[in-house]
């Protein structure tokens, strides 16, 4: 990879990136937990509005993705990028497309007046780990995300 | 308190949101960390409407709040609510207001159509960790969050 072209995805997209979605999912031994439908992704990602997705291109191919949506932080008074999903293609893994996505996004943040990139991984993914921290980010170790989902979510609001 | 009553913050509410972010932090130990100013959060929470904040009420007093933003679940294929900050006045504690606000949220991210409502706390806050067990809440042990911000951030955006 010489240098290495992004594009917005669009509406009629929704295929690819649910691919990407399903691919990554599986990489993290969680494929069974994916629900996501194309028309799921093309309600909140194009007419909600609650993500954006960017591509990694190889000439007229999308060999990888980032897909993320702004957070805020309250000490900083102002947003941040909070990336969900970075997956690269097998096929082109090793060549840069990766961290030239977390590049990208680390761009478009300082753009748009954001103070932070955020995202999350796994424990044991040792490789992103290393990958990650070469890269100057820094683990939030004192911090542990809680989850009200399913069932749990309809009785916390006495819906259920 | 009976029942809870809660209010939408509005553009004119900001001095208040930051007092009480500012209080937050204290507790968390954490107050030189925040920069943010009344100017900082009337843009990115009234103009750019990157997250919201409601306020929990005792007549027309506020007695807490909670200020929250939209994620996105790629597994589920629409977004979450993610609660950024949860406080509620020391002289109000141990009354429900608390409790009252996460079950609102939890209403709000039903009837908003999201599959989650996540909240992050720190590992030694062990009564936070009880309380949001007692809810139902699961803790996502498996993943650390990482972070690139400040001179990391404009690093890795090749811009420093």
């Amino acid at each position: 990879m010489a240098e290495c072209r992004f594009r917005f995805a669009n509406e009629s997209d929704c295929r690819l990136i649910l691919k990407f979605i399903r691919s990554l999912a599986k990489y993290e031994k969680m494929e069974d937990e994916v629900v996501a439908t194309e028309e799921l992704l093309r309600e909140w990602l194009f007419e909600k509005k609650k993500a954006e997705v960017i591509f990694a291109m190889d000439g007229e191919e999308e060999v990888g993705f980032a897909l993320f949506f702004h957070n805020l932080s309250t000490f900083l008074g102002r947003a941040g990028i909070y990336l969900e999903d970075l997956y690269v293609r097998p096929s082109y893994r090793g060549k840069g497309y990766g961290k030239a996505l977390l590049k990208e996004l680390a761009h478009i943040a300082v753009i748009r007046g954001c103070g932070r990139l955020e995202w999350a991984c796994l424990d044991w993914n040792q490789p992103s780990i290393d990958f990650y921290k070469s890269l100057g980010a820094v683990p939030m170790d004192e911090w542990t995300v809680y989850r009200a989902a399913g069932k749990g979510l309809l009785e916390l609001a006495d819906l259920s």
